[in-house]
């Protein structure tokens, strides 16, 4: 991955001039360019690795694997946040690990934990580095060294077909592993945004979700079991079917996020390689109206795998950014006015499977859509989001080249609060940006259905607060957590803790929650080495 | 309860004539009867509960809600294992707690909590008692005394019926939850065994699964939400849809068996009542063969909401006990000896909700069914499966009353494994009891289906050992549960640990797994009051 951004080298990405020109009216742009610097004027540090850590760390991987240069230590000082990216493309690299240690398997990554637990080193897991809350950033917090452990050379794969689940190391990308499993006629089904870095490791730390994972799961829903070793051992949980022998040890490492240790390998459950896939638009008359489509949708059962339900800003920004001002897109947009959803909102809906199988459950979800008021717009814009699936990342840099603050953030609640909770942290954005002279457009969209309650992606953007960034966005930031929690919501429905939200952790699962975690931490890894000041909040006193 | 078995009074179970006769024969039964004794002869010492927490417990609950009568705590003595039946009717009482104390509410469980981690008085949180691994049995375990918490008056009901889910106060049974579910057309479909007498608590507090979770899901994959009291202070999870938001507390509470704390109330995902419920037999050539259909059925998202496949010795039993000798019954042999079935394998199948969608899913059950061998054996199967689906627990106290050791246990693993385990379990249950001189009958079925495996259930029925009851029990149940986790399977797929099960715990999870459940038992109940000897094997050293 490029160091300063999303995809392998910049000028991967790109965004269409009518958008950029609509942005620029819309968020008072002053047409001021903000490219990143140059590689070799980021400011790092040196290595403080102790002699004696680097000799015991050489010991265990060989000194090729124990990378201080200039340039890996870089790359692994930062994960792929707004401020992640701010820091970097300003030439701060001052939170650079002091080297980077790549084992090779998992007796390795014991070694080197104990190793580092000996030496009082901070280890900070590395997979993907593709962590949007802080997660990679390797906080030194009271040590005087830390190591990114990059997990990339774990690339087993071990297949069961007749239980269809799949042993993989922690360190394969998806690409790397659903080519893998498709060899073999499976798939996993994990498409998260970040699908094309991150790595199987990094979803069951983080308990990421997919874009199909209304249909497939969510990456908790597909562990059946995990191996990681810890500075006090390994555990791993049985990777057999149901279970009722106690606590769930297994649900205590998933999410754990690197601070009770690493993750080597995961079995998690696949399925055969779908031979049809078929996505396709809809129109609702608001977002309360598909959102109400939604929820009947999936407490009937009929809900496709992928789901998706703009609001009506996200789709306006949509609309105008894609805008091809052809005759069909003319013709399209006086049928909805038609049918009165000028103002509507777009919905994505997907299946994948056998050919029959999603002709039955298509025609299914389309009846529910239908009797809710949901026009069917056919499979352009279906073919459309496929496309462009992975993109969002991408664009992300070029807004960042032309002095727009963007960022996401996410939460889950119940359908009974889902509609209180859109408007009240919409209103908290607007509000927290508005105040600072830097109005934000707020958009957002359901991305995950559960029988019980839905997910909610908000994306966010405005005018840079030149030099003053990093304020800007945390009071963006904060505005927009506090009223999550204030409407009974989750702090993230699948971005994880990390650094940035553990503030909030107290008020997700309270404070002798919060002591739970640190007690199972204080047995796993006494000295507090693994990945510091992440997951759990600040200790008081 | 009846205080000396399964139903509401002696004599509620029946057991075929035939059966009986049979089971004599291949038991080599003497005819002996071996019935309870009469409860005023059951020895139960002096409650030693210190005048101080008697009065500290008074002070919270009410005099008359701190019961040490000796019924009362002769009712409050024992679960529902063979060997606390054992113990109950040969009058043996002694480990009967020293009071049974019921508070209102979770306040007031809180404050009970409070007065005996002040007073060092143990607590066993008592639900339906239905328990049949020792989860319930007071065990002083070095304290001077301990009480049954009788929780059975938490019984609050709360509805959210745009998110379909339901807050049930732990302490209300199976039905009387259903009840208050079903006067508003809601079900929660969790229909275990035990579920006449069974509550809400107890059910998520041991990770219960029902006769309908392959449909429904187990209770854990029901449970949003959970509120705790421990003597550290309340644990409440946020009842949203998915998060990820760290290491999940309630997969640390849920299976917990009350040595964390008490569950006090869960919210659970509910459903609109079925308008349709279908149950029908299939007949298999043998259970290697069913068991593969039952596969390719779950793989293929084609299963029903009930799938039950008794093994070959399971079905004779079956066949010989409910045999009527009626012609339709001796035309129906035919046809299945016609079709190579004459030692196969009965399965039964069901389907609840709405008519429409019970038809279609019927039919791709069938579909699969049929493409792999089964026969269909129509809706009688069905329906005589459905009357008699909570007949096993009274049917026992029949058995006991026969001179007849008659145990359950079960595991989960593999499809890979299943067979293979199934073998190994079998013969060490056959093995452990022939070499007493008791040959054992063992018969198993496959109740629970996941797309990557499968629970297995085994009764075992022999002579009982006059005098060496519960050694006799100790042999086979050790020797089972030796081959269960050296087949790789789970030592309880929905039995849970308690007492039973807690020495092969450290090979269930792992040394450092069961010191995790410790870290957190230390925080969450640092003078140990909560359930002691359940769960967790024995400290070393």
């Amino acid at each position: 991955m490029r160091w300063d951004g999303w995809g392998e080298r910049p000028g991967d990405g790109s965004f269409p001039e009518a958008g950029l020109r609509m942005l620029g009216d819309e968020l008072g742009l002053s047409g001021r360019r903000t490219p990143p610097v140059p590689l070799d004027e980021v400011g790092v540090a040196q290595s403080r690795l102790p002699d004696a850590a680097r000799a015991a760390l050489t010991e265990v991987v060989g000194a090729d694997r124990v990378d201080d240069s200039r340039e890996a230590r870089i790359r692994h000082s930062a994960g792929r946040s707004y401020p992640d990216l701010i820091r970097l493309r300003a030439g701060d690299a001052a939170v650079a690990p002091d080297a980077v240690v790549s084992p090779a398997d998992h007796d390795e990554v014991a070694e080197v934990l104990e190793a580092c637990a000996d030496q009082r080193v901070a280890v900070v897991p590395f997979g993907g580095g593709t962590s949007v809350v802080g997660g990679v950033e390797p906080l030194h917090d009271g040590f005087d060294s830390v190591i990114a452990l990059d997990l990339r050379r774990l690339d087993s794969v071990s297949v069961d077909r007749t239980s269809l689940t799949a042993t993989l190391g922690a360190g394969l990308t998806g690409p790397e592993a659903e080519a893998r499993l498709q060899s073999r006629g499976l798939t996993l089904g994990h498409f998260p945004q970040s699908f094309e870095f991150a790595t199987i490791g990094g979803y069951v730390a983080t308990r990421s979700a997919g874009q199909a994972s209304t249909g497939y799961g969510r990456i908790d829903e597909l562990v059946v079991g995990v191996r990681a070793s810890t500075p006090a051992g390994d555990i791993e949980t049985k990777a057999v079917g149901g279970t009722a022998a106690g606590p769930q040890l297994r649900e205590l490492l998933v999410g754990s996020e690197g601070v009770l240790g690493v993750i080597t390998e995961a079995t998690l459950k696949v399925r055969p390689l779908p031979r049809e896939r078929r996505y396709e638009g809809w129109s609702f008359k608001s977002f309360a109206a598909g959102a109400e489509a939604f929820r009947s949708m999936e407490q009937a059962h009929a809900a496709p795998d992928v789901a998706r339900l703009s609001d009506e800003e996200e789709t306006r920004l949509a609309m105008a950014m894609a805008g091809s001002g052809s005759a069909a897109e003319r013709a399209g947009k006086a049928y909805l006015k038609l049918r009165g959803h000028e103002r509507g909102c777009i919905a994505i809906v997907g299946w994948e499977g056998e050919p029959d199988d999603v002709e039955r459950r298509r025609s299914l979800t389309r009846s529910v859509l239908r009797e809710h008021g949901g026009v069917s717009l056919g499979s352009r814009p279906g073919q459309s989001w496929q496309r462009s699936r992975y993109e969002g990342p991408y664009q992300r840099d070029v807004l960042l080249d032309h002095d727009v603050m963007v960022e996401t953030l996410e939460t889950s609640t119940t359908w009974t609060d889902l509609l209180m909770l859109w408007g009240r942290v919409g209103d908290a954005l607007r509000m927290s940006l508005g105040e600072r002279g830097t109005p934000a457009l707020v958009g957002a969209h359901i991305s995950h259905l559960y029988p019980h309650g839905a997910s909610l992606y908000f994306t966010f953007l405005a005018r840079r607060e030149t030099g003053a960034e990093i304020e800007q966005w945390r009071a963006a930031k904060g505005a927009a957590c506090d009223a999550i929690i204030a409407a009974g919501g989750t702090i993230t429905h699948h971005h994880a803790i990390g650094r940035d939200h553990a503030p909030w952790m107290t008020d997700e699962v309270g404070e002798l929650g919060v002591e739970v975690i640190r007690a199972a931490k204080r047995r796993l890894d006494p000295a507090g080495i693994m990945n510091p000041g992440k997951l759990l909040p600040d200790e008081e006193g």
